[in-house]
């Protein structure tokens, strides 16, 4: 990894630079994958799937059967691994329900907020070499507690025309049967707008490649929601010289396995510590199966010497990361500096594949600096809420005047007479009681 | 208003219809001003002043004396009402201060969920005939509330270069002194990019012009946070034969007052209800000093008679109005029904003026259908949520084999590795403890 002593705070910015995805160039073959879909349904669907998962699928969705079947092509023990990454991911999730937020803000006006579920919503699973059997159950189980009524989730099938038996089954076991074999821009296009087969949603969630990532971009301009933008994954560690340096190495090695674009990030107050992680990553480097992905991510990486804690942390909030491993041994007051991030895991136990799988926290956590304004996926993410407001004749009464003068002052005269008819009335009323 | 009589629900989609708005048409002009801005800064900002606002400017700043001076020119009447208001939009708004949320998933296992602002903002205040000092309220007050560090507000001056004196009074009073004479896409493009004078934001919030909305989609696909995509203002008012038809009609002008494309429409299960709505519409209008466009919007607009009470709400479920009243006798139990629509009035005395400017709830609401998946403005649209993990070497051990088991299954070594070099540490710990 390169190293980096005290830079000036001058140079933060191009140090913290992430690579510019270049989705532009993209979005001529992804406009052209949207149009389609949306003018010939299914017919487009198919032929995306001959062309690129190199299967001709007659049926697009998931039979009966197959759901049937899944749970017995799974082995024993990732039953059991689903099954407690389950529990705690629905513990947490359930957590966060919202209750009904209500203040009568003056006497007669009422005013209350209540968390109603998306009634639609679509799940992206992306394929690849292996099945990601997490981002079902990151997505599925706030989903479901949520309350959306229809789940729709779209994942590409391999050369067979099969979909992986354990995506499958995490599936089922929410209660998500909507699965049909469709990949890439085509099915972000088959979830925006609906075809003869799949249902149309009203937001899409769900990581992908930069085909997936610039069609959710584009529906997002048509009136169809998405969680957020996705880059790269990214992980920032902080560490002190009492931290394990085996420990840093291994999630140093977590996170630059993803990819060869993957964000690798070390700083540390100590350059002894950073000698040795550099020995450790080293050792560990050499077993590992996906080592020549690793060593790409690593070389574009960097640790960072600086001279405090309060710089430490500085640096931390500007560059704003996905992940955010803090193992100092003062971890929980750095802890409460912590402004920009989007999963923070305290200590030296809280390694980041914890929370990838099963601690309970959501994995689908803003990248590429946005954790700035965005939040990772919560069970709010499935929700909106609608706000009521019920006002007594009293109520008007008391706040009648001030919406008049306003509503003056901003020339709308009409929204003043909605007002001023009601308080005749009121006025009216009060004075026949005499 | 065009009446439609039990329209069968294959119609429906047709008749709920919303104008399409052709941003592409704009997009070329949009990006042309975006680059401008973010290769020529300030100096851009002057030569777009000149020519949309007529006016050429030095300083792009509300000055200290101007921001002095502002309290002097508002009649006291409308300080008045701007502290009435303020004060029960603070209340309400107050109210909706996320607490932390925390669970313990697993003996040893610590997650939680925390709110934290965003810490730089802009609001964009449009322009045109009338100061909006309510939309300086709906956005400054959650900003100041949720705590954003940086509050930047644009608003486009006038031909003497004037900002209204009402809409800095209603700034300071909130503490927001960063107030800029910028106007249109050029105004979103200075709050995105930043410029000399004005600071790059990570969220940009506010209603605008087309070219607004356009700037606002296209620097969202740039890592700029937007509130939400905004179209025409829309009232869906539901009335049976117990209500007051002059209430009905006037509320339907407040609408349409708004714009020749404003959107209004009327369900009820009372034909009768309706002749008396037309005839207290034409009453109204008479007087009315935006008559003009409340007429072209009324012509466009509907009233829809339905037969029961469940057909009405599957109607405006399916249209999901960004304002809903609901005056019927039985607006509770019709109340509980609602899924889609941004804002809820219930009964005869909830006008949606009084939400607008006064009751306490926010006016920024989800457009153009937009309220199937979108919230409202909330004190939680100016925070962000970071999730936090902490676990001890007990909790570790009670879920590495869970994580080591979905690591393997989804091909990812490393992240196994990082959790097993762990558990070695923690069993090894354990044996030496014999």
């Amino acid at each position: 990894m390169n190293r980096i002593i005290n830079p000036d705070k001058s140079t933060w910015p191009k140090l913290l630079e992430r690579p510019v995805l270049d989705l532009q160039s993209l979005m001529k073959d992804v406009e052209g994958i949207l149009d389609n879909v949306k003018k010939n349904g299914d017919q487009a669907l198919r032929e995306y799937c001959l062309k690129f998962d190199k299967v001709h699928l007659n049926e697009l969705k998931v039979s009966k059967v197959e759901l049937k079947m899944a749970k017995y092509e799974v082995s024993k023990e990732l039953i059991k691994a689903i099954d407690v990454a389950r529990k705690n991911i629905e513990s947490f999730h359930c957590a966060q329900n919202p209750s009904i937020i209500s203040r009568e803000t003056t006497p007669g006006v009422k005013c209350w907020l209540k968390g109603i579920p998306i009634q639609k919503v679509g799940l992206y699973i992306p394929g690849g070499t292996a099945p990601l059997i997490s981002t079902v159950l990151m997505l599925g189980i706030p989903a479901t507690i949520a309350g959306c009524q229809e789940i729709v989730l779209c994942t590409p099938p391999n050369k067979d025309g099969k979909i992986d038996s354990s995506i499958i089954y995490a599936a089922d076991l929410l209660g998500i049967k909507n699965i049909y074999k469709i990949g890439g821009a085509q099915a972000i296009a088959a979830m925006a707008y609906g075809t003869e087969t799949v249902p149309k949603v009203y937001k899409i969630f769900g990581p992908g490649n930069q085909y997936v990532t610039a069609a959710k971009m584009k529906v997002s301009l048509e009136n169809v929601a998405i969680d957020m933008p996705a880059g790269p994954s990214e992980l920032a560690v902080i560490a002190d010289e009492t931290c394990i340096p085996e420990f840093i190495a291994s999630d140093l090695l977590s996170q630059a396995e993803h990819g060869v674009d993957s964000q690798v990030i070390l700083v540390s107050k100590s350059e002894s510590l950073l000698d040795k992680v550099d020995i450790a990553l080293d050792e560990q480097l050499k077993n590992l199966p996906r080592k020549d992905i690793a060593v790409q991510a690593l070389a574009k990486s960097k640790m960072i010497l600086l001279k405090d804690d309060d710089t430490i942390m500085e640096l931390i909030n500007e560059y704003a990361p996905e992940h955010l491993i803090i193992m100092s041994e003062n971890f929980t007051e750095l802890s409460e500096k912590v402004i920009n991030a989007g999963s923070v895991f305290l200590g030296k136990y809280s390694a980041e594949s914890a929370g990838d799988y099963a601690s309970g926290t959501n994995h689908t956590l803003p990248t590429n600096g946005m954790a700035k304004a965005y939040s990772g996926i919560g069970t709010n993410s499935f929700m909106k809420t609608v706000s009521f407001q019920q006002l007594s004749s009293y109520g008007l009464f008391n706040i009648g005047n001030t919406v008049e003068e306003l509503a003056m002052a901003e020339d709308l005269i009409a929204h003043k007479n909605a007002i001023s008819i009601r308080l005749n009335k009121y006025k009216k009323q009060q004075s026949d009681e005499f």
